[in-house]
């Protein structure tokens, strides 16, 4: 197996913009494209595939006409804590946009989840996550109608789902099964986040059950890979 | 904001592909691009762009001249159990090829988290990592010679590096703090992997303690994207 390839011409580049990145700091503003060409004697297509992969990367962002540096990614612990929690811990601003919010017989698939039988009316909530403003992820819902049953006239889409169970349902979260992968946003997707379909997501998978033990919901969280890393500690000494 | 975008050909395309990979069932050849561009009546190019989305999120992989379905992506416990365990809980086959094994004096930066003063001597072992003979993964390891000196010597590359402090050292895990990201391979890693540079990988950062709580080592774990996922439980009633 070959220790080293031939390191292509836009790496070099990238590897060279990357100490620019630390020199400028976070919110520092990139020379222009053909300034970088001309400062790095490559052509304006070789800057761009760089900056192509930083911004994928979330390294830098777009501002206007310009780059500029971006900060660090936001880190979310993975905890049965809300989505809005995390980003509070963390100084920032969370929202969320409400996309749609429909009831409908519920599946096969999506029964054992929510606890109930098939064909038994569901909610089905989507919601974009907002940082400051920002459009960092979306999230899809999906709980039993007899569970919440008034979540349409009552809950406000831009507050915590995870406190409305709790506040007005009383409802206690007990334990939750996650799986977490790499995914392509769909073009709806990317529309609805306001990234390009090529940008790499986390997806996180959730099915969560009350402190009884009984189904609660089934969520599907897709959060902008450029933002966020997500943080746990694994402790050998319990169980 | 806009509900619907217009879908891209490309899109419709992959969507039709979808329903055929579930038809045809893991390990089921797809027909040739020209075939399918007939089948679809679109140009081959268009057929291109949606195998290539479906490739890099694992749902279909090149086998010799053709493509085929791929079986669904390993799942791997966050938990303080070896990558060893893991892929051996799935009844996969684990293996670990060394790249190198180097010992260096210390960073600063490194330092707190092998538990060792800056300049002192510590190792590097890069290992790629196998799941049935096949390269999955990437694996570095930093742990202070202090800790294991006869590692050069004792360790056998292939085994299980967790298996070696415990059996050989006495070492017993204690804790560890793991931080989750995807990131693009570079050109060297897509190399040593045998993926394309543009592939999505899941990047694992942890740093670990032993049972006495004193630093242990620090571990850079990069998986590919289109063959992992990671689970973890979630148990609101502890602490």
């Amino acid at each position: 197996m070959p220790e080293h390839g031939r390191i292509p011409k836009y790496y070099a580049v990238k590897a060279q913009l990357s100490e620019l990145l630390e020199e400028l700091g976070t919110g520092g503003r990139l020379p222009a494209e053909r300034d970088l060409a001309t400062r790095f004697a490559v052509s304006r297509e070789t800057v761009r595939q760089a900056l192509r992969e930083l911004l994928l990367e979330g390294r830098v962002r777009r501002q206007g006409r310009g780059t500029v540096v971006a900060g660090p990614k936001l880190e979310q612990p993975l905890a049965l804590a809300s989505y809005t929690e995390g980003v509070r811990r963390q100084g920032r601003r969370p929202g969320r946009a409400l996309i749609g919010l429909d009831r409908f017989p519920c599946p096969a698939a999506l029964a054992a989840d929510v606890g109930v039988r098939q064909g038994e009316p569901v909610w089905h909530m989507e919601r974009v996550l907002l940082a400051d403003d920002e459009r960092v992820g979306l999230e899809s819902t999906y709980v039993a109608v007899a569970r919440a049953p008034r979540l349409g006239q009552e809950f406000v889409p831009d507050s915590s789902f995870y406190g409305y169970l709790r506040e007005r349902l009383g409802i206690a979260f007990g334990d939750a099964d996650e799986r977490l992968e790499t995914v392509l946003a769909t073009p709806r997707e990317a529309l609805l986040i306001g990234t390009s379909p090529a940008l790499p997501m986390l997806l996180i998978h959730r099915v969560s059950r009350d402190a009884e033990g009984r189904p609660l919901e089934r969520v599907r969280s897709l959060y902008r890979g450029d933002r966020f890393s997500f943080t746990t500690h694994l402790d050998g000494r319990k169980g």
